[in-house]
């Protein structure tokens, strides 16, 4: 039997990523040395990285003026860098508040300028994307989290402005066609939909930078990097290999087109089941529904534990919800088969007939 | 014939550790999945962190007053990171220029400080470390780059002060003994003595941070990763455990005692080769003559690509000097062997004969 993988992030790659992947540790490109001991400077690595970059500009049809950096730190420092490189003392930017992620934004957003919550679904544990609320259009820009991992929401549309977005797409980058003219920033942690930790995909308009008067150390700076093309220290050299073979597999699969078509049917047969199956429901506003993190509860409480365990025995694992949400949550990224969606469906009709 | 890395960093790992690096993209620790793709709080890489952080504690005797993290952005976040938290504006620190890295990690501290250059080596391209020189004590701190990878310097012995003292050791530590408690933070990024890029060691005594005015972005305050141990955010979860595979093969070769032992006798092997051999000479002080980095000359200029050449048809690659030192320049991090360094000593040998 094997294992599926249905963690939140880091989380599941595809087989053939990660065969290549433990090729490249014994003799990378035909030199004799692991992928791991090689210069960043090297011929071979020079070309990892180029390709890594050409193939999200293909993948997102990124105009020139965008450039393509792979940094370190996570979501958490884009949370600070974008603020810090965009917004002067007294500009404004709003924020739309939709969980844990963007909460940890915000705040770290308000050292550098004066942040907006524009709307909010706290309220209700942040089971809805919120709708119908003003932006004021003088913000420098409005940042949002366009899929929130713990509570199986995502923004199924922009919102309806003119102000230019930020957004950070670190659970569902590359799961569906971006409109990436309307953003100056896109950031994502690798983990989830891109390759494994250690690197993080960041998109940025060139035309932004340099506009804000605090100093900015170099690291901080995006325009460094741009200067630099992400070597302008050493980079995170095999997250970025895995994330190259990760971005040709999406390639290979269909790119974005066929990505988002095998997502909507992998979500639309579990959904499908969570509402069919009386022992389950789902814990986020349909029209909101993540395609991405599918999570639900058990009907009767004393269920949580024991459909983990039988999940598990089936090879189902890291189905556990979030603390805070509690229940399910079953990660179905890019790299999920829909063979393994239909295993945890089984599970799932199993589970009624045993508890019927 | 099996290629020798003599690659500066990221540099050469050992045979075992690739070994087992390699086992886990397969299976990690029968859990059926990759390293790749498990989560950072599964209890089995919570696991890998914790021994990780306890190696490094027990290797180098850390008394309980220090915390040990991993964090990422390599020693170029350092720069600016060690006189974020510890300097306010008014603050004085000193800092030893010794090459390129020293440079950077003044400038980036310029921005939080009065940043003063107690001493410098630039008057003969860095190639020796500077002595005799005054110290105020009033700094704050003294900064220092304990191993110059660039020139093949090394400091032999500590700067004669009582002012506490900050060092970037990413090309020697773990090489040889530290006296810990004289500093206030060590750092080093993992990818010449330690692991692969994409990690970065910081050793720091807990007491000097919470000490500054100044606002800190929550992933750039070392309090807080200190809290969350490295775990703040999802840390670069592969670079850590080969990191860790790294410390279990120190610890199994003799330790820190062993490694220095060892480190002596190839540094000698190799420049006792450069001092006989009439064809080359050493470019670094005699005195000041790094363990990790052997710079060198040929006598004849033109038989620099010459023998470049003639040592890569022997296995032994990435024996080109940094560009402002030229020449040729041998890394020979803790887990290069003793055979790897006597290969490179015959190919100078064979040089002679050929060229005599």
């Amino acid at each position: 039997m094997s294992t599926i993988n249905f963690y939140a992030g880091p989380a599941i790659l595809a087989k053939e990523v990660l065969e290549e992947a433990k090729q490249g540790i014994e003799n990378f490109a035909g030199m004799g040395l692991s992928i791991l001991e090689i210069s960043h400077r090297s011929k071979q690595f020079v070309e990892v990285l180029d390709e890594a970059r050409a193939r999200v500009r293909s993948l997102l049809n990124l105009p020139t003026e965008y450039d393509v950096l792979f940094l370190t730190g996570g979501a958490s420092s884009q949370f600070y860098m974008t603020a810090m490189n965009l917004l002067n003392e007294n500009d404004k930017a709003g924020y739309i508040n939709t969980g844990a992620w963007s909460t940890k934004a915000i705040k770290e957003a308000k050292l550098f300028g004066t942040i907006d919550e524009v709307a909010s679904s706290k309220d209700k544990n942040f089971s809805y994307v919120p709708k119908g609320y003003e932006i004021d259009p003088s913000y420098r820009y409005l940042h949002f989290t366009s899929n929130n991992t713990i509570y199986g929401t995502q923004f199924k549309s922009l919102p309806t402005t003119d102000v230019r977005l930020i957004a950070d797409m670190s659970s569902d980058i590359f799961s569906r066609p971006i409109d990436v003219r309307r953003y100056d920033i896109i950031y994502a942690g690798a983990q989830k939909n891109l390759g494994p930790s250690g690197t993080t995909l960041v998109i940025v308009k060139k035309d932004i930078l340099n506009k804000v008067n605090r100093q900015i150390p170099s690291m901080l700076n995006y325009q460094t990097h741009i200067d630099k093309g992400s070597s302008f220290n050493t980079p995170p050299v095999y997250a970025i290999y895995v994330s190259l073979l990760s971005l040709r597999w999406l390639e290979n699969n269909g790119g974005i087109q066929g990505l988002q078509k095998r997502n909507e049917e992998k979500a639309a047969l579990l959904y499908n089941e969570i509402d069919r199956n009386p022992l389950f429901e789902g814990t986020a506003a349909v029209e909101d529904r993540s395609l991405m993190n599918v999570c639900f509860l058990p009907k009767n409480e004393a269920h949580t534990s024991v459909f983990i365990e039988k999940a598990a025995q089936a090879g189902c694992v890291g189905i556990g919800g979030h603390r805070s949400v509690g229940g399910f949550r079953a990660s179905i990224y890019n790299a999920m088969p829909k063979a393994g969606v239909q295993a945890l469906v089984d599970v799932m009709q199993e589970f009624e007939k045993e508890n019927a």
